[in-house]
Formats: C-alpha cells, sequence, structure tokens
C-alpha cells in the first residue's frame, strides 16, 4: 500500500502557491525515482475577499510524510503566511512528520542587528516555522551558514553549488578563468569557487587606494582573463551592473555570471538586460519563479526540482543525503 | 523622570504602519490625560525593495512599557508581519513590557475546524506573537469570544459597545424600535443589544417554511417597527444589504445600522452606497482605517482611540480596566 | 506480532474508571473489526486512603500506541487527574504514541471571559494535557468548535450528530417535522438539523414582545407540528423541561428529544421524569454513564462505542477519518 | 497608595476554599505587620452543579503580587484543580507575580517510580502549576526535599521545624530525652531532631535479628527514657500507634510526639484517639485543618499562618528569607 | 536491511570517550543478541586547541534509533558538555529517536537545596539533556530515586542491584551474615539487602549515647558476623574505612563491600588499598572506568554492558524492560 | 534603600572563577559610578572531590538585578558549567533578572553545520543559557553577528572597536596607514576598521595566481606602508606570524595589531613572542585573562571593566545603551 518503503507514511506533497513549477518537478522525480505516482495533494489555497489567507486539504495526510514546497517569492509576508496556515491544517489533520521545503528563505539578511534597536527577522522567522508545527526543513543555499542554527528543528541547507559548477565545467574552459566576486560578503563563497576550479580569484570591493581616492576597484587581476561572476543571489541587479563594468574598463574577456537565487527586485529587470547584451551567460537556478517579461536569452536556468526530489526521497527512507556528494 | 507613575517604566507608543491616525487619537488621550507628552516614538518600518518588511526604532525602550499599535487592515499579511518584526524589535531592544494592541484582529474566522483538514488560523496567530515576544494584547470586539482562550497570555479584550450604544441612545428614540441581526452567528450579540435596550428582538435567516419555501426571512415582527440592525463587522456587506431590503419589504420604517468593524472587502463600497440611501445612519468605530472614497454622508465613525488610551493607562498603572464599566 | 498493521506499534486500551462500559464497546468492535484479541490493558487504577489517586500499568505499552478512555463525568475532577496520572504513567513507560479519548470534555462551558477576572478553564484543561503527556486527543461534540483551537495537539473532534439523525430518520416521519432548540446557543446547531432533514425551524428564546412582556416564547411557528427537540447537551433539565412546556402550549403535537451528552446534574432526574412523561422518545448518547435509577422508559440510549472504535482503527492506521462522512 | 513598599505592586491574598482559617492568620499577621489592611480578596469560588469548579475575582488584581493560599487537603483532586483554575483567572487579570502558597503539597509520596509503569505525579503537579501561570510556590516540609528540583519556577520550601522545636525546648526537659523516628523513611528527619537537640536517637524499623524473627524492632535504646516521637506526617497513625506502642513495651518512660503535617485519613481519628490516652502531648501545625470531631485534648495545634505571613512579607520585599534562620 | 526488526530505523550507537569499554561491550552483546554488527559510529570527537569540545558523525544516523554511550566520570563537565554537543549533532542529522545512556549521572548529590541560595544542579542537568535534544535516557542506581522526576522525558532508571547480588549469592554463604551501610542516606538500600537477602542489617551512624560521647557507632549487632557492607557509590572511601575499621573493631568475622559506582575520588587509592588488606572481597560494577593504578587484587568488577545492551534491545523493539525482572 | 534607583531592585554582581579582575574593574566603576558600593556578593564557587562544580550564593538576591561575571577562558566546559550553575542558583533565589555577563563567548565558531553531521554548539550554548535561567546576556565582539539570533532572549552584543581604536588613533599616525586582516573570514571587520580609520585595506589569504603557484598572498600592496594588522580574537596565534612575515617579505614598514580577544591557546605563546619582536605594538583587551608569562612587552592591554560596567548602570536603569555610540 506504501508508494515508498519509508518509516513515516507515504511521501504527501503539498504545493503552495509560491512556486507550482518546481513542484511539479519534485513530483515528476519522485514519481520516476520511486514507481509510484506521487503527485501533489488534491488542496484549497486562496484569499477570501476579506484579504485572509485560506488552505483546506481535499486529501487527508493524516500519519505520512508531509513535504510543503513553498518558496518566499514576493509577495513575501502573503507566501510566508500561507506556509504557515498550512503547516497549521497539516498538523492538525495528524500529519507523520512534516517538513517544509523553501528553497529560497526570505528575510535571510535580516540574520543580526548591525544597528542598535533592529530586528533578527530570519530567526523569527525560523520559530514561527516550528510554532506552526514544522518537524524539519529544507532550503538551498542560505545567506549565511549561521541561520541553520536559528532553527532548533533539524534540517537539509543544501546548495545549488553542484548543479552550477557542473555547468560551468561543462561550458567554461579554466585554463584562461579567474573567479570573481561582486562583493565582500561572498568574499569566501568565490574562495570556494576558486578552490574548486582550482583558478585565481578576484574581488571587487570599494576601498581607498593609497592615494586617496574611494571608489569600487578590483582586488586582483582580471586583464585579459575570461571572468566567473559568482553570488548566491541577485536581487536588483546594481551592484553586479557595476561589477561588470568595472570588469570590462579592467580588460577583462569573456565574463559569465552564476548564482543560485534570482531574487530579481526593483530595477532588476532592466540591469540584467543590460548585462545580458555584455556577457557569455548569465546561470542561475529556479528556485524563484520568473515571470515571462524577465526571461533573457543569456540566461541559463537550472532546474532543482530533481535534486530536491531526492533529497526528500532520501530523508523519506532515511539515507544519508550527505552521501549525494560524497560527504 | 517618570511622565506617569507606573510599574513597567514609561509609557512607549510604536505606531504601526496600519493604523497611524488612531495612533495619534491615543497619542493624545494619552499626553492629555497624563499630563506628559506621550507620542509615538521614532522608528523606521518599510518594505525593502526585495519585499522584506523592516522594522527600527530609533528611540530606545529599555526597561519601558510599550505598546504597539497595529490594527490588522489589508494588506493583512503584511500588517501581521509588521508587528511580528515590531515585536522582536522592541522585544530585543529589552522592554521591560510589551503590549500588541489590535484594534481590529484578522483571522478570528478561522477560529474552528468546520470542515476536516482545515487550520485554525486564530489560535496559529496567537501563538505567532506570544512566540514573538508580546507579554500582553488589547483588541476590540473578537468575532467569537474564545479566542481568547488561543492567548496564553493575558490581555484586554475590550468592545465597543459601549461607545454604539451611547450614540443610539443619544439619537435613536427607544419606544418604537426593535433590534436585529442580519444572521445567526450574532444572534447572541443582538439580544444583548435588545435586552440593554430594552426592547424586541428579531433575527433575519435563511430558513424553511412549512410551506416548503426555503428564502431568507425574518423571524419576529419588524412592520411598522424603526429597526436597529447590528453586527460585529461588516466585510462585503452583501448580507446586510440583503436584510436592509428584506426590512424594508416587512415593512419596516426607519433603518439604523450600527457594528464595530468596518472590514469593507471586495464589493462593499458598492454595496454600503446602495445602503447608505435606504437608511437613516450608519455607525461603526474607526479599528480599521477607511479610504477617502468609502465615506458616505450617512456614515457616523465613532473614534475608539480615547478609549483604548484609557485602557492602556490603567493597564500601566494596574489599575482595573473592568471597573470602567462597573464590572 | 503486531495485532493491526499500524505505524505506531500496537493498539493498547487503557480504561479509566468513568466509563468502564464504553471502554468495553471499544474494545469489542476493535477485536472484532481487527480480528485481534485488543482488551483493556491490566491496569491498577484507584485511590489511597490520603485521597491521592494511583495509576500503575500492569503491562508494558513501550513503543506502542496507547488510547487513554476516560470521559469526564462526575467526580469531575477526579476523572481529570486519573486522565492525567495515566498520561503520566503512560508517557514515563515509553509508548510511542498516546491519545486521550475523552467522550465529553468537562469544562466546555468555561471557554471564555465573559466577565472580568474569570478563567478560562476549558483552555486551561487542554493545556494540561498536553503537558502531562498526550500526543492527539478525541472528543465528541464539543460544547463551541473553538475549542478545538484551544489545543496544539492534533485531534479528533468528532459527532455524534450522524448516529443521532439516522435514528430520527429511521423513527419520525418528516412530513410534519419541525426542529426546535431550547435557547439561542445551540442557534446553529438546529440551523444544521434542520437543514439536514429539510424541516422547518424554531427557537425558544426570552425575549420582549412589542407588547413589552419579556417571556420565553417560540420564534416561529409549531402549532400542530411534530417536533424535534434539539441541543448538544442536558445539564439540570430545568430549560428542557420549561421548553417542553412551552410547545404543548403553543399547541405542538408530538415532541421527540435529541442530544449528545446526559450530563443530568442537580434536579435533573427528576426534570427528566416529567419530560418523559410528555414526549415521545428522548435520545442520546453513552457519552456519559447513566446510574440504573436514571434511567426511563422513554429514553433510547444510543451507543457512540463502535463509532470510537472505528475513528482509533483509522488513527492508529493513518486513515482518513472525514471520508467516513464523505467529507 | 501602595500598602507596602515592594517591587511587585501590593500584595493580594487570594484564599482557597481549603484552608480559610489558615488564611485569616495570614491575613491578620500581615495586616499587624505592615500597617495596611491586607484582607483575601473578594471571590467567588464554588462548584456549578455539574461538578465543575468555577472561580472569579471580584477586585482586580492587574499589576499586583498576588499570593493564593490553598493548602491540599481532602477532597484533594477538587482543591488542586481549584488552585490550579484560581491560577489561570489571576493570570488572565494581568496580575503582576502570582505565588501559589501550598501549606501540604499531596501527591508527594508519588515522587518516583518504585515499580514499572507507575507515574511520578508529585512533578506532574508541579508542572501543572507551572503551567497553570504560578510564578512562584511556597510549601511547607515537603516530604522529599528532591520535590524542590520538579518545580523550575522558584520557590519557598520552608519547615516548620523551627516553630515545633519551639515549643518541644520549652516544654521537654532535655536531660533524658531520646529522639525516635516511627520508620526508615524518616531517619535522616529524626537525626536532625536529635543533633540539634542533642540526645541520642533511636529508629523503629522492621528486622530480621539473628536469632530470624522479622518483627518491628528498636534499633537503639529506649528503655527508661523519655521519647519525641518524630515524623513529618500523619497519615493513617497505623504505624505511629505501633511505635508507641513498641516504645512502651520497650519500657520507654513518657512519650511526646510533634510532626507538621495531620494528614489523618482513613482509620486515624480512631489510632489518633488510641494514641492520645498514652503519650504525653501530640504536637504538630495547621498546614491542613482538622475537623472538630479530630481534635483531642492531648492535641497541641501550632499555627504557621504568622510564619507564611513574615515570609510573604519578605518575598513582597525582595529580603531574604533565608535570614529568619541566620542562614 | 534493518539489522534488527524495530519501529525507530536500526540501532546505532555512538560512543562517547568516557567509558569506550563500556561501548563495546554494549557492541558486542547487541551483535550476538541480533545477528546483526552493531559497532560504534565512526566519528570525530576532540578537543581544538581553544578547548572547544568537538563532535562530527562520519556517518549519517538519518531517521535512526541512536543511543549515547557516555557514563559522566572525571573530567565531569568535559564528559557532559561532550555529551550535549554529541546530542546536537545526532538531532540536527534528523535522527529518529535519541537516548542518553548515563551508566553514572554525576551531579545526583545536588539533587535539592540542603541550604539556602544552593542550585538543584541535577534537575539542571535533567534540563540541559533535554533542551540538546535526547528522547530518553537511560542510567543506573541514581544516587536518590526522585531525580527521575526532575526528567520529563521517559527514560529507563536501571539497577545493578541484580547483578550484585546474583554475585554476592553466589559466593557469600547467608546463614553467618548481616548486611550493614556505612551511612544513613543509604538506609533503605541497605533495608531492601537485607530483606532480599533475608539477613540481619545494621548501620552505621554518629551517634550521641545516653552518656554523652557522640561518635559512628554501629546500630544493631555484627559481633561475630560476616558483614555485607552495601553502598551505592564509593567516593572518596573515606567514610568506607572508618566503617570497616568500626566493624572490625565491634567483633565482625569476614567483611564483603558491594556497590555500583566506583567514583575513586580525591584520596579514593589511599583509601581502597588499606580497605582491601582487610575485607574479603570489594564488589562493584564497571559504569565508571579504573585507572590501571586503581585496580586492587580484593576488586571484583562485574560488567553492565550486557545488561545495558540487552535493555536498549528491548527499548528499541517496544518490548517491556520490566519483564527482565519479572515485574 | 536602593543604591541606585532602578526597575528591577539593586544591582547585584556575581563574580565567577573565570575572571575575578575584570569583575572587580566593573564593581569599582560601578561603585564609582553610582556612589553605593557594589562589591561581587558572597559566593562559595568549588569543585568538589568528585569533580562536581558547586555554586552556593552567602547573600540573598531575592527580587534583586544580578550580573553574573563570567567569561568563557579555559577550561572552557567547567566555566561554562559554572556560569550555568550559578544561573541556576540566583535563579532559585527568586532573583528579580539575571543577566549573564560573558565577555568572551566560547564555542562562537561553531556556529553553523559547514560539513554535514557537525553540532552548532553556539546555538546549543544559547539554549543552555536560556534553560538555567537567564533573562539577558551581555557580551564582547561575537565571532559571527548572527550568533546574535541563537538567543531568543535579549541582550546587549557590545563591540570594544570603540576601546580599541581610541588606542589606535591616539597613538599610530594614520597618514601612511594601511590596515591588513589575516584572513578572509575577518574581511568585513577589516573593512570596518578601514572605513573608520579612512585608509586603505589589504587582505591576507592563501590564493592560486595567474601563474599557478598556490600560497598566502597579500590582496592590495604593503609595500612602505605602516600596516594595522586586526582580528577580532589571536587563537594559537599561527596564521597571524605568517601574516607578519608576509607582511615584513612585503615591504611593510611597522607592523600594529589589534584584536579583541586574547585567546591563546596551544603554541600561542611561542608564536606571540615571536611576533612582538618585530611589530610595533599588540593591542587587546582583557576579556580574557592572561597568566603572568603570557605577557610581552609589546603588549597593550586595555580594559573593558569600565566599558562592561557602564552598559550594566544602563541596562539596570532602563538607558539606552547604544546611545553611548550615538547610535
Amino acid at each position: 500500500m506504501s508508494q515508498v518503503p519509508g518509516m513515516y507514511g507515504d511521501i504527501k506533497l503539498l504545493a503552495g502557491t509560491a512556486s507550482p513549477d518546481l513542484a511539479q518537478e519534485i513530483s515528476a522525480y519522485l514519481t520516476e525515482a520511486t514507481g509510484a505516482e506521487i503527485r501533489p495533494i488534491d488542496a484549497v489555497i486562496r484569499k477570501f475577499s476579506n484579504d485572509n489567507t485560506y488552505v483546506r486539504l481535499d486529501e487527508s495526510v493524516r500519519g505520512q510524510d508531509v513535504y510543503i514546497i513553498q518558496t518566499l517569492s514576493r509577495p513575501v509576508n502573503d507566501h510566508l503566511m500561507e506556509l504557515m496556515i498550512a503547516l497549521d491544517a497539516v498538523r492538525r489533520d495528524s500529519a507523520g512528520r512534516i517538513t517544509a521545503v523553501i528553497p529560497y528563505l526570505a528575510y535571510a539578511r535580516s540574520d543580526k542587528k548591525d544597528v542598535p534597536r533592529a530586528p533578527i527577522t530570519a530567526r523569527l522567522v525560523a520559530d514561527m516555522l516550528e510554532v506552526a508545527g514544522a518537524d524539519r526543513y529544507m532550503t538551498i543555499d542560505l545567506h549565511a551558514g549561521q541561520i541553520q542554527g536559528f532553527f532548533r528543528i533539524p534540517g537539509d541547507v543544501l546548495t545549488a553549488f553542484h548543479i552550477l559548477k557542473k555547468h560551468v565545467e561543462e561550458t567554461i574552459p579554466r585554463d584562461n578563468l579567474t573567479v570573481a566576486t561582486a562583493d565582500l560578503g561572498y568574499a569566501k563563497g568565490g574562495r570556494n569557487w576558486a578552490r574548486y576550479l582550482d583558478v585565481p580569484l578576484a574581488f571587487i570591493e570599494k576601498n581607498r587606494t593609497e592615494e586617496g581616492v574611494s571608489a569600487k576597484s578590483i582586488v586582483g587581476s582580471v586583464k585579459g582573463r575570461d571572468v566567473l561572476l559568482v553570488d548566491d543571489e541577485v536581487d536588483s541587479g546594481g551592484s553586479l551592473l557595476e561589477a561588470v563594468n568595472l570588469l570590462e574598463r579592467q580588460g577583462a574577456r569573456e565574463i559569465t555570471i552564476a548564482f543560485t537565487h534570482p531574487v530579481f527586485s526593483g530595477p532588476a529587470i532592466e540591469n540584467m538586460r543590460k548585462i545580458s547584451e555584455r556577457v557569455r551567460e548569465i546561470i542561475f537556478t529556479n528556485t524563484l519563479p520568473l515571470k515571462p517579461e524577465e526571461l533573457l536569452p543569456a540566461m541559463t536556468i537550472l532546474p532543482v526540482g530533481a535534486f530536491l526530489g531526492e533529497v526528500i526521497r532520501r530523508a523519506h527512507q532515511g539515507l544519508s543525503v550527505g552521501e549525494m556528494f560524497n560527504e
């Protein structure tokens, strides 16, 4: 009767409204991998006219191993509350175990009090998910690794690095390549890319030179080099555009951009259009959905659905996730 | 040094963005009543371009008695998350005591599983406020009294009944008056109005008559009577319009409408306009802000700010709130 | 080795002292339905001479799926503490999952602060059960649906409506039937009966007529009609007797009474005797045990044991309970 | 306005129904000691006809320092639930701090699993009091000191030893005195008495002698000695009577009995009557109330009200309690 | 695929650094008893140069039934923190269930406030283990049974009494035997030994005789008797040596010593050496590891590994542990 | 009677054994600043011979505002457990508010799972402090700002930057100065130094150059420049020595080193000695105590006691701490 031999009932997927395509990818992978049809369960998810979000399951998840797929794309608070309410509905239906699958975790930049009297919203969100009933969580490329510690519940904090680098390795020759980061916040991430590809590293950072001029400059050399510009997420795209400009002025050859989360807020469309005209390729994942008008020819969107699906399968069966990466 | 002799530091108001006017009313009352200037503290409350809500206090509330004023008007989830984040910021600034003042509590209708696999979002919201750091809460006319029991923290669950009935008593003669409710859900509320005013009561309810016809009908007589149609909130205004139509058809004379919360969602503007042309007066409070285009000549909006201000003053000084109503 | 293929070990019943007969019914049903002998486990439950309640299990429940059957009949506090102590004993014996099966939940009327400085005891009881170790709860016809929200743990809040209406449908012709409720508190319950049976509805309520007389009166017509008088529970029976008197005076024909919980406190025996002489039938369930002297010829007691047994079986096996009712 | 300069509002006493006389003693002491009238607040505490306990405060305790006086005498579960419900009512009225004053804590003997599958009810009771809202507790002579560790909240675990020994010192010459305990469970308590009074110690214990006879015997010598027989509580009085018999047979002279809690359950009245005829004096406190028929001429009941009152005064003012005893 | 048919995944042992030999014994037993190879999983447990303890699992325990074996030997705080950190690592790896196996629980003597302003560290340790993620615990011969009540999680509080008495019965004739305890704190433990063996009992206690001399003396007779001196643990060995001296002076014949936990702190080696020269045998268990220089010819160390292994097997399979002892 | 007008009783300092000198500094500051004698309270803090840590207060802290001063220097686990036990003792003595003052928070580097199956010990420590009873915490220069989010309780996370930079500004001319960091982990910290001083910035990082050599190199130029080498803590001093070597080889002129926490573990003494011979000055604070043999002529130790004292004063009086820094 059980589709997958597992310890927590059957796998049940509940697809939030934030990224239905990704939920379909996960569903397709699991159906393929397990031989059982694992499609998102029927549910009503909508807003009443009074703007209150409502979730109702049309299939029982009693005693089952439930995965709620909800990325925190815009509108962020609506998607977060929808996830919260879905957790409540699933918990009150006596699910066996509940995992919140949140490919992109919003509020991750509000992770410390960098000025007095500020909130630490990322911790608040972690507490909210726990109080709503999440037993576990799953997410990709947290803005800061420490956010794992905001959760008391166990989680699978994954990285799309393996997916991005596979594509990079297959398409970019490494012999003339230099990795660059657009700001210091991703310095360690850049170093990991450079070490893995075994190529030099350069930073872009606003700095005061000995001559007293303070401007963005490149620490390290890119002249005549192909450059792989890396980051965890792209928000407005402003500093990315600035970085591309600077790299060009400093004599970089072909520029490729790689990052995980296409947040693309504010003037991002315009910025990305300008960038796309000057770079070889813009590589990122579908942890956040894109609107058709945001798609550009230079973009390569790598799907994470099968990856999440495999992690769900392993979590369900009590198998190591780390060994997917020989860890 | 303390503006008001109290047990929990000084009163500090933090005004959320949902109802700045109401916060000003409360501030004005408290300044008048205590002789100290009690204005909302300076704070930055906004959304980043990535749609993440942000709150930062520009004045310290360390060791103080903080009241965060935030009604849950539309957009509901944004206002709720803003309140949550404000609670986090205030708590992490080591406030002495924190009260969430929520004149209208959204999600109150999601208060039980009336179908299987539904959430109880009102309980979830109560848990969220507690996990964010609220020590107490204050609200007006909950949709169901039992929602008090969703909170573990103490609260002041107030009623605008005293404010509404004072206006009704001063403006409507009782000798030809009948109280009516637009549906069974407010049957007990209607009875309380009728008992207090010492006038007859009628219900409007969809019913099957002995003849087998099933339609909305009036249980009780309104022919030739002035009618006070009462409710706790008006949402789309649809059933209210239906009730006014029915009352007119049944020969009611002058109709007055009284309720606490002007939720006014969906087609409410249109419905309220039609209603306003046929009734003597539409009386409600400012627990939710109205847009200019929603204002109509027949409307009388009774302010609750001074009332909330007085409850805050008493809560701050450890004085009975019940004795405001001889309870 | 496992009697029932389930996810939480074997079903283990622990029968409290409040309703041993009901526990036997459940046991008989489960034994029949599963083919395994599922009898209440051996346990010592008693009071020491110093009035301290004591529970000791004589069989291990380690890793098993335990259901503690304890209705909250009189003496209420003794039965509640017995349940609490049983939960502690079962939890400390490392049970796999613990469900408190409480056919009648006492204290359900203390569900809001209707006057200042009152407790919300129903929420307190919910918190107590959670702190004692209940993972889930099961109950029938809560006095207010919102009490579900007092529990953070999931629960099966069932209704005996299906059992009562089956009997009503089989024994009472609907063509001359009107449903009536004895007070406004059950107005919505009465409407549900009327809608389901597709018959008219009447309320009994103390009201002030236009002529200024304030007395119990019937809102709606019962003259010449058979009446089904419905409620969730009967306590002292006083207002029920009053309702029967009024119905008779208003020309009702044959009266039948249906409710779930026979609380029968104070002068209930006397009142029920008077009522039984004037009505066709008094229908209720055995969620609370009756003493022999409380039994009357007009009474029909419908057993809920098989129903609870089936819900337990489904909860144990991770099957939908809602689908028992096509929900 | 504040009766007593304190940090937690004013002292407010709430008297449960278990020991009204003791509450009056405490009230009288506090009124005398502080110069302010500190009487138990007005409250309704009763049972409804459906056996549900109800508590309603008729005075506000908002922001005050509340002490609920409730010993856990018989009926134990009723008195415990009354205390729980009172805690809920006081908490929901926004008290500043709540202390449960429980002179005799029932269920203290259920403090470990001495057989498999038993509960640890004393820990359960501690958890219950915390979940109901107690911030602190106060009690006298716990059956085992470790029960303090069952509470996470701070408490004043007092001893009546100082009160009992003062009386003993004033009335019994020590030169011919031996302290004895009726069973091994109070061996250390007996040793403390003996050390304090600087007199010899004897135990009574069922033992197997070298000759193979197994019976209660006295370990240590009492021949010709005056004996002070000590314990923490007397329950049925059976083993106390046995001890008196044995002491007499072994040639003890004058026997005096001292203990803290007169539990007096089961056949206690009869046993105490027999004992009283053979001993000089039976000394105990009023932590539990006695019925008139339980009073005997040999009994000396030492009041603990003033002692509790002084501890409340110190707790209220943030003064050391330990220094009352030079600790 | 599962080594043992169980409800919580497979058994996984994690051996802390406090008693690797004991972990090997448990591993060997389980491998033998289940036919599957159950060895401690690979893990890195060490201190960084900055003295921070570190634990990393080299095998996944996702969804498995994990037993962390860590006795609280010296250095106590290091071993405790290592256990805490291991619990965190195991929990964050999504273990199915986690049991802390702590053969000797340190801090058990800090179990009550015997003077004012002292901590109750044993309760603190219980809370720490729960917050770190233990679902259950397992320990042997707690210093006071009440410490079970410091834990909210269920536990198996075992006794080595069965192991010790088996050895005693096989090696010591009972006809001339008397059981003695070295101090009053183990009086009840001594009585249990005496009752089980059906031999007389004597206590050693500092007492004031009628003649006014205050010194350690034997209560009961040991002259010409073989003596079994029992205790739960031996710390410095000081009072044990004193007891042996006293027994010899009072004419005891052959002395045997039996206890569970060889704490052996401070001058214990020296004291044990002196004792070993005058007694027949010193019997204890390996709940704490001994250093080679602490081993003496008179010592018999009874292993508890197989016993713990069997309890683990039963806990894993949901079988009664009590029935191992016909309880 | 109160030494300082405050909201939480009087300030009470409890000095742990980890840094008595720092506690004295704080005491001296507070005595000076408030005019009342605020010395650490008398307490017994020691280890029993069985290696169990013990804390007993010899003065009451009932209702007072307690600050426990305990840095987490080596032996780390002993100092942490001592702090935990002190928290328990202070809580159980009914303190009004408890703040754990931890100048250096150990385990801060274990702040994320950088490999699978690792713990997040810093979060565990935060949870431990909360469960032991801390209401607030205070610390200096956390290794990662996100660790603030590991705490749910509010805290004052301070920085010694203001103290260090004041000394740097007074002693080092800025016109030829470049700030350098010894590794990428402190890249942002270095940038803050460079921005504040308005001087250039350089990083030292292991990198692969275009020529394929992978070694530590300086990103940015230091030739002929005075260099301020900054970090948050110095552990073994190994990479610091390497950095000094590299700076010298690259032609740096005068090198000054500044950091907050002198962890100085492993071979630190030897490394620091070598460093001290080649640099102008080594500046750090006394958040961790140094042994006499660790002191070197080049070292300047800046005291943080007065700073902590002022923060305590403000926290006690409900004054802003941020405004000490114009924030």
